[in-house]
């Protein structure tokens, strides 16, 4: 975590006070706390827009696995990205949906390029990709 | 997947340009894909916007395990909701940093309720809720 | 954990050399420590005697995906049994092969039932039930 | 999968008849599916045997989370072995029980000494690792 240091901000009173709300409904204990994830988020999304970092993306796609040899399809597009898929789990939502999650660790291109295969496939009700971060750039 | 009806769009030139450059980039086969994949996403933020919705959220969490007590203190606050909390799955990122994908299966206000509990828990490097779908409702 | 009680044992002394030998090979803190996991050992075995006894299981499934259509079965076979299996994790092993593990929670006769209709499927390679506990009547 | 050869097989009429029982119960189609299973099984279990093999194990631990630290002594033991565990999946089993299933990847002897080191970790109620394969040598 390191040393920490304490400065002041200067902020218009309205905008200060949306913050709070946010705060509140959000749970924080702080404003420092709050402010310190505001940082973070900016760090990861710095991170996604250098296409060479690596970072992991949680892929989700949601489908039915009654349309005929989409989960084979699915899977076999997988499988050609075995470097960068790290697992994958199946969810049975009902008799005819399935949840996959999907977690990607490698460069953000390579992880957004799986994303669009995968989430072009003809079928696949619902499907998004979560950019998150390997955590060792962060505090 | 029911019966195929077909349909006219009229449709800016320069939007319908722009529209085309993204399908290309995503790898989408052909328009109506695309443009299914678009409604499809609206059904889902729909879905979100009713409190008592039964959705499927992914949360994923990057934290340092070194941090006294916080795995620990992210395993209670997950325990009180069995009901909701579907699976959790754990990848070991490297020597500090974990990373946890929470599968969770609820009313969409009790989703972002215990999100947002576990997103503001101090030292959480970085968190996100994906809002995806039972499916039941898109064909 | 309740009240921790203190007793005598009497023992061959050939067989508690051996059985030392086994708690360092394993690991164990302590005699204490070895015994309790031998009796909880018994405990499961037990519980998984009485067919109508909810508790869980984890099956392991090994099998290529170049298999034509098995990918499509077993998730076919599972989609019939979303009462009793929780999740099910993928890894893709190497272009070809598949690791499938599945966590099953309920009576153990029907937990049993799915895994042998998952284990004969033709094809796949490597297939195992463990069988642990929901540790509710364990302390 | 390669050519099928055909052969005969002696056998005692009492054993044979065991055999089909067993076939029969675990819901085999044929005998020489069932015959198949058999040699696979053995084939794994040989490759357990040479230490410096890569193979593929599974462990199942089930303990209370009630228990101060033992979360995360677990997590922090995982933690040196990050080149080996592939990801592990918790469910919460209800308000005081937690399972965890962990896959691991590498060299037969570096799962089971990381898999005795978990096992043997005070107030595990029930673990077991199954000894699965990657598939990579069986058809």
């Amino acid at each position: 975590m390191g040393k920490v240091v304490r400065f002041g901000v200067s902020i218009e009173a309205d905008l200060l006070k949306k913050f709070d709300q946010l705060i509140e409904s959000a749970g924080y204990k702080s404003r420092s706390e709050a402010f310190r994830t505001l940082i973070r988020e900016r760090l990861v999304q710095k991170e996604w827009k250098d296409p060479e970092k690596e970072t992991i993306g949680i892929l989700g796609l949601v489908y039915s696995h009654d349309i005929r040899e989409l989960t084979e399809t699915l899977n076999n597009i997988q499988h050609q990205y075995i470097d960068t898929i790290v697992s994958s789990t199946h969810i049975h939502l009902d008799y005819h949906n399935c949840l996959e999650v999907i977690i990607l660790r490698g460069k953000s291109r390579n992880i957004k390029a799986i994303a669009d295969k995968l989430l072009s496939t003809r079928s696949v009700k619902d499907g998004k990709l979560l950019q998150t971060t390997t955590g060792s750039e962060l505090d």
